[in-house]
């Protein structure tokens, strides 16, 4: 594992773990919102859902996030090889969330509609992209540690996708 | 006031006001998110933590919230042109977080703490930018529609200066 120096006094836990553990404040809306995000009700399965946060994570360089969400993806039936057209195209909408919301086009969002996604499934990816920029950035902000193991990720996952987010 | 036409169907509303009456179940974390982070215990003011949403807003160019919460900052007192040493080292990793979270090196943090600021300072300072690296996708990435009229800012961020965020 690669045990890092965080940039400040956190437990002793892997990746957003150990900032959930360490500032409980702040914890219960971010748990929350992961769930709300997640697993509440959605046209887009968990798994899609976990998929566009992995997808994000990746783009984004965080290892921890994309590791332990492409896990839970994995975990749930997601995040294969060949994602289909409604989930390639809200993919496409979310990468251009990551890099600026601004650049979102109408273009973007009728090619999404074309393939069958409907507003809330649009609304849904566009939240969850924009909240994996906070979440990745809170993570690598603070230089928190990710492990190098596979095996620690594929656990994360599991336990995540039995569990959720505890919201 | 500039109606453009959002990416989904939602409430005729500016900005993430329309996002959170239009979509309730994650309007429900995100307030909480926003009170615990600008409003909740903290050893930076309320009007510092708007100060530094303000900044980061500013830099992802989303007029709505940049407009906001520079207002709300107003309106309690800071937001000016010279903030203090320990704040002006705290809008440089709120800066570094923005554009990218891997970016934050030790002497950034070094140079905060030097200006007096502790770990939970250092930790709320990175999590506001990367919430607010959230908000601005969000509220951009759907297309909200921003007010032109620099009164109605004053008249929202007059409002969360009173009354916060209803976590």
């Amino acid at each position: 594992m690669t045990w890092g120096v965080p940039h400040i006094d956190l437990p002793p836990l892997p990746g957003i773990a150990a900032l959930l553990a360490g500032h409980p404040q702040t914890a219960g809306p971010l748990n929350d919102l992961a769930e709300a995000l997640l697993r509440g009700p959605s046209p887009l399965t968990p798994a899609e859902r976990e998929t566009i946060a992995a997808s994000v994570s990746r783009g984004n360089e965080c290892t921890f996030c994309a590791e332990t969400h492409g896990a839970v993806a994995r975990h749930l039936g997601g995040d294969g090889p060949v994602p289909d057209a409604r989930l390639s195209a809200l993919l496409a909408v979310a990468e251009k969330v990551r890099v600026d919301g601004r650049s979102v086009t109408g273009d973007d969002i009728a090619r999404a509609r074309a393939a069958g996604a409907d507003d809330q499934a649009i609304h849904d990816t566009v939240l969850i992209a924009a909240a994996f920029c906070m979440f990745n950035r809170y993570v690598d902000g603070l230089a928190t540690v990710a492990p190098d193991d596979p095996a620690a990720y594929e656990q994360i996952g599991k336990a995540l996708a039995a569990e959720g987010y505890g919201g």
